[in-house]
């Protein structure tokens, strides 16, 4: 048999549009695979299609440990909104934009909220970048567990630059901030945006890395999860997790720039708003106990810790 | 004696900034003695500084039908920040800004959630207006309830133009707007901005309709109160209070333009969000009950409806 390929063959080689988005919808049907088997119960999956082009699978799970949380797929392409071509500085432009969004809010408040995302952009004019990271609110910080999450962000961020974890881990603290409170959402994680084919970087290695990112997920979560799902907790628990939630849709709502552009270009609601959690609550100037836990928690809800060599 | 005034009692004759402020500071007192004796709790009031001039008085009752209410004054001076010249594209000044605000969240379900707020602003150029409204926002909407507050709205615009209330109808309408969830917030009011020295109108005719409208809240919501606050209620009427309370959020968040400049030029956080209830729920895609009274609210959340003469 001969050993060249045919063009057809070596088109689904390349690394174009097509084998990401089919990546990341691996990636969903992996994650979703692996909460389902933690938590006991099923996702719910809605199709959705985009008049403007493409579409998702957004996918609900309302579970025995996870409360309520969101596995989101989508591919999405067609003539770029004038909003963002202006946000852009770019002329009219086709465009095509495919990622993975999750968010997930447990039962038990000692079990941190986690979000990650991996996505990919191009337009029609060659322009192409990847964006996305994870990241972790714990309603309770765990100094043990904050440093266990950070050194397994470092080891993914450390195969392939070492660069990217100081970098893109200082980028989550000033992203993920709450400016009106003065405080950061959570312990952050990595955030990034815009990696493109410059810095001796190619798109295969840009690809690489944010597939290992998406493949450290549920090692994370996993671990937190297992680790915290059936600790024992008050009433007094559940209140701080449910003001804690408070602040999350604060963030969201007011200062996420995926929330806002989604919800500014008529995006699907009901999927870009799954990050929002069951039941949130908010009590005018709350003030915490001195010394309890949940002030040690608003403490350290600052930027520029080092939580892998954090120690008291 | 004589009957000629001198400079000092001419002065406080004359309708400026330190009269206005006084009587929106009168306002106050007298809309939180009517909730104090219609509720039966007190207010707790927070003193606060601005730090580049004036303060305020915020007011909060958690009570026994009031589940959660705000009534804030505020005086506040000094130069304006950078955004707020940007935004109305005007050259380095002081201001002079002064207002009453209210929301108040209802422990019964039947009881609408209200707004109200009266609002002066000058420049040291001369430039000075008038802004308010109170718009309703029910959870389960009463056609006769709604009648009866847009009538009583009518009433008090009426005493002084003809044109303001189907005029201040319609920008309640556009202004209260979730325009990712294509509803309105409520079931509309009045919402009026910038109303100045111009059409034939005096600062004293301004005053006089906004007085008349801080003073037109009372008897509104008291009525409303005491026709719904004993009525009993099921644990879904609680629900799909929580999911409406969830609405009122996103809009507050995400679209109020008051709510975003306040977080925005680091007003105080705890004044500006108090009018986000104590609990607010989401639900992934949740429908109505066809035929419900859920639904019957959801399709009356539209823009135009002529409350007044409304009959199905």
């Amino acid at each position: 048999m001969s050993q060249s390929k045919n063009a057809i063959e070596n088109y689904l080689d390349m690394l174009n549009k097509d084998k990401i988005s089919q990546e990341f919808k691996s990636l969903q049907d992996d994650i979703c695979q692996q909460l389902e088997t933690a938590d006991g119960a099923s996702f719910h999956e809605d199709k959705w299609e985009r008049s403007g082009g493409g579409g998702g699978r957004t996918r609900i799970i309302q579970g025995k440990h996870i409360e309520k949380g969101g596995v989101n797929f989508s591919a999405v392409e067609g003539e770029l909104p004038d909003k963002i071509l202006k946000a852009l500085n770019v002329e009219k432009s086709n465009f095509f934009a495919t990622g993975v969004s999750i968010v997930l809010h447990s039962q038990n408040p000692f079990v941190p909220i986690i979000h990650m995302n991996v996505r990919y952009f191009e337009m029609d004019n060659g322009t192409w970048w990847f964006g996305g990271g994870i990241d972790l609110t714990p309603h309770y910080i765990n100094p043990e567990e904050a440093a266990f999450f950070h050194q397994s962000l470092k080891n993914t961020c450390d195969k392939h630059h070492e660069d990217y974890y100081p970098k893109f881990k200082q980028w989550a603290d000033d992203y993920f901030f709450i400016r009106h409170r003065k405080e950061t959402r959570g312990i952050g994680g990595i955030f990034f945006d815009r990696l493109s084919g410059n810095d001796g970087f190619t798109k295969e290695d840009r690809f690489d890395f944010v597939m290992d990112v998406g493949n450290t997920f549920c090692p994370i979560y996993l671990e937190l999860l297992k680790n915290n799902m059936d600790k024992p907790f008050s009433e007094k628990n559940k209140d701080w997790q449910y003001l804690r939630r408070g602040r999350y849709v604060e963030f969201n709502l007011v200062w996420d720039k995926g929330t806002k552009f989604g919800l500014d270009t008529d995006g699907r609601t009901e999927s870009i708003l799954m990050s929002l959690p069951s039941t949130a609550n908010w009590v005018y100037n709350h003030k915490v106990v001195p010394n309890s836990h949940e002030e040690y928690t608003l403490n350290h809800l600052k930027k520029g810790i080092d939580w892998i060599s954090y120690i008291e």
